[in-house]
C-alpha cells in the first residue's frame, strides 16, 4: 500500500481560493481576541424547469448549471440528457433555467409534486422511490485497496473543508481515482453537482463509486443508486432505511471509513480485500477532517 | 471550573434504550469479520394542516407532534399556540394532523407557498425570512463558564448519537442547565421538536441558550431567531449568511465549542467571559462526540 499520494488527477477539484466562496468574517476566540475566521458563502439559487420554478435550494454558488440538472436528474424531472435543450444562468437574479424540448409531461408531474408533497429533508421522497424499481446495478467489484487509496487521496486534496469547514464534499470515483470532487453546504448539492456533471458528459455510472463526507440515509442511497452507481463509500454512519434501501437494490454500503476502518452493511460480494489492513496507517493530522461539521 | 457533570436535570432527555428509534443490522468489518452494528431509524412523518398535506419529513420517529407542531410554527404557518385545537398523530399511517381554529388564511398561504418554491435544503427560505423584521431579541447575557458547562453535560448525556451515530442532536438550555436534548436524523427536525415543545408547553425563548451539533447556517439562525432564543451554540462552523443574518437580528452566534476553544462570530456584547480557558480541560474521549458524522 505504499502508493504515492497524487491530489492533482481531477476533471474537477475544489478551488478553496475561488473569492466568491468564502469570506472572511471578524470575531472573537475563547480568550477575548480578536480573530479574522473564513467562512463558506451560502446563497439562493433558484431552479426553473422551463417556466415552471421548482425550487431555491441553499448553495455555495458554484457549478450552478451542474446543481441545477442535477437536481432535476435525481428528482426524476428529466430522464436523459437527450431533452435538455438548454441550461441558462443569470448570476444577478440567482436562477438557473433548464429548457427542454417537450415541457408538458414533466411539468404536469412537477405542479402535482409540489402541491402534494413540498419537503423537509431535501427531497420529495415518495416521487424519488419511483424510478428504483426495475433498476439493476453493475456488479463491478470493488477493491479495498482502491478504497483505501481514495480516502487517502481526498483527505489530503485541498478544499474549502480543510480551508473552511461547514461543508459536505461528495467526490466521483474510478478504481482509485477521485474524478470530480464537489462541495457544498448541502450534501444533497454536492451530489446533484455530480449528477448535473454526469448527465451533461454522458458518463456512465457503471463502473464508478461515489463516496461522501456525509451520512449513508436513505436519500443518499437513492440517489446514488438513480445515478446507476454500484458504491456509496461514507466517513460518517448509517441510518437503518438507508441500508435496507442499498440491500433491495444491491448498492454496496460502506461507512465509517477512517483510516484502516471500515464497516460493509451491503453489497459485500463486491469486495475483494486484497488490501491488509494493518498495514493501513491511521489518520494523520494532515489526512484527517476537522471533526463534527456536522 | 470544577462544576460536578450531572446528565440527571433535563425535562426530555434521549431515550438511546428505545427499541422503536435503532436497528441492528449485520456487516463486516475490515478485517472481513463480521459485525452487528447499531443504525438509527429513519421513516417518513407526513404532516397534515387541517385538511391541507404539508410536507413529508424523514425522521427518527419520536415526538411526531411536536416535530408537527415545531415545523409548522417555524415555517410561519402556525402563530401562537391558541390557534390549535388538537394535533392527532396515527402511528400506523405515519401521519400527524395539526388542527386549527381559523383554517383559511393559514392554508391559502400554504398552497400559494409549496407551488412557488418547494425546497432543496429543508426550509421555504423567503417565507421564513418574513417573522423577522422587526423582531427584537432578548439582551440577556452569556456567561462562558455556563457555555463551557453545558457543553460538558451535553457531550457526557448518554444519546443515540453515543450508541448509534449518524444522527443531529439540539438541546434547549437555561443558564449551566440543558432542559430538553432532541436527536434526530435531520438536524432542522431537532430544533423543530424543540419548537414544538416550547409552544406546547409555552415556554418563552428570551431566557434560553439553544445548542446544536449541526453547523451554523442561515436556516439554523433563522429557526433560532423565530423561537425568539437569542443564543446559538454549535460545535460546528459557520456559513457567511448565518453570519450575517445573526447580526442583523441581533443573536449571539457561538462556534467551533470544543474543550476550551470557541468562536464568537456575533453579539459579542452578551458574552460575560466569567471563565479561564486554561482552566476548561481538553475533550477527553468520553466527551467527544465520535467525529464527524456530517
Amino acid at each position: 500500500m505504499a502508493r504515492l499520494i497524487d491530489t492533482t488527477g481531477y476533471l474537477i477539484a475544489p478551488d478553496p481560493g475561488a473569492q466568491r466562496l468564502t469570506r472572511e468574517v471578524a470575531g472573537t476566540d475563547q480568550t477575548g481576541a480578536r480573530t479574522r475566521t473564513r467562512v463558506v458563502e451560502e446563497r439562493p439559487l433558484t431552479i426553473y424547469l422551463n417556466a415552471q420554478e421548482i425550487v431555491t435550494a441553499m448553495t455555495i454558488g458554484d457549478y450552478p448549471e451542474y446543481l441545477a440538472l442535477g437536481f432535476l436528474r435525481n428528482q426524476g424531472m428529466l430522464r436523459d440528457a437527450e431533452a435538455v435543450t438548454g441550461v441558462e444562468y443569470d448570476a444577478e437574479l440567482e436562477v438557473v433555467v433548464v429548457r427542454t424540448t417537450s415541457t408538458t409531461s414533466y411539468e404536469e408531474k412537477l405542479r402535482k409534486k409540489t402541491r402534494t408533497s413540498g419537503c423537509a429533508v431535501g427531497t420529495v421522497f415518495g416521487d424519488m422511490m419511483e424510478g428504483l424499481e426495475g433498476l439493476t446495478l453493475s456488479q463491478t467489484s470493488l477493491r479495498t485497496s482502491d478504497l483505501y487509496a481514495l480516502s487517502a487521496v481526498i483527505n489530503r486534496t485541498p478544499s474549502l473543508y480543510l480551508d473552511a469547514g461547514a461543508i459536505h464534499g461528495s467526490v466521483l470515483c474510478q478504481g482509485d481515482r477521485p474524478l470530480v470532487y464537489m462541495e457544498d453546504v448541502g450534501r444533497h448539492n454536492a451530489v446533484d453537482k455530480i449528477a448535473g456533471w454526469m448527465l451533461s458528459e454522458r458518463v456512465d455510472g457503471a463502473d464508478k463509486i461515489l463516496y461522501t463526507t456525509g451520512r449513508l440515509t436513505s436519500e443518499m442511497v437513492i440517489k446514488t443508486a438513480q445515478m446507476g452507481i454500484p458504491v456509496l463509500a461514507s466517513r460518517s454512519g448509517f441510518t437503518a432505511w438507508g441500508v435496507e434501501i442499498a440491500r433491495q437494490v444491491g448498492l454496496t454500503l460502506i461507512g465509517r471509513l477512517k483510516g484502516h476502518r471500515f464497516l460493509c452493511l451491503s453489497g459485500e460480494e463486491r469486495l475483494i480485500r486484497d488490501a491488509d489492513p494493518a498495514s493501513i496507517p491511521d489518520e494523520d493530522r494532515a489526512g484527517r477532517r476537522k471533526g463534527a461539521e456536522e
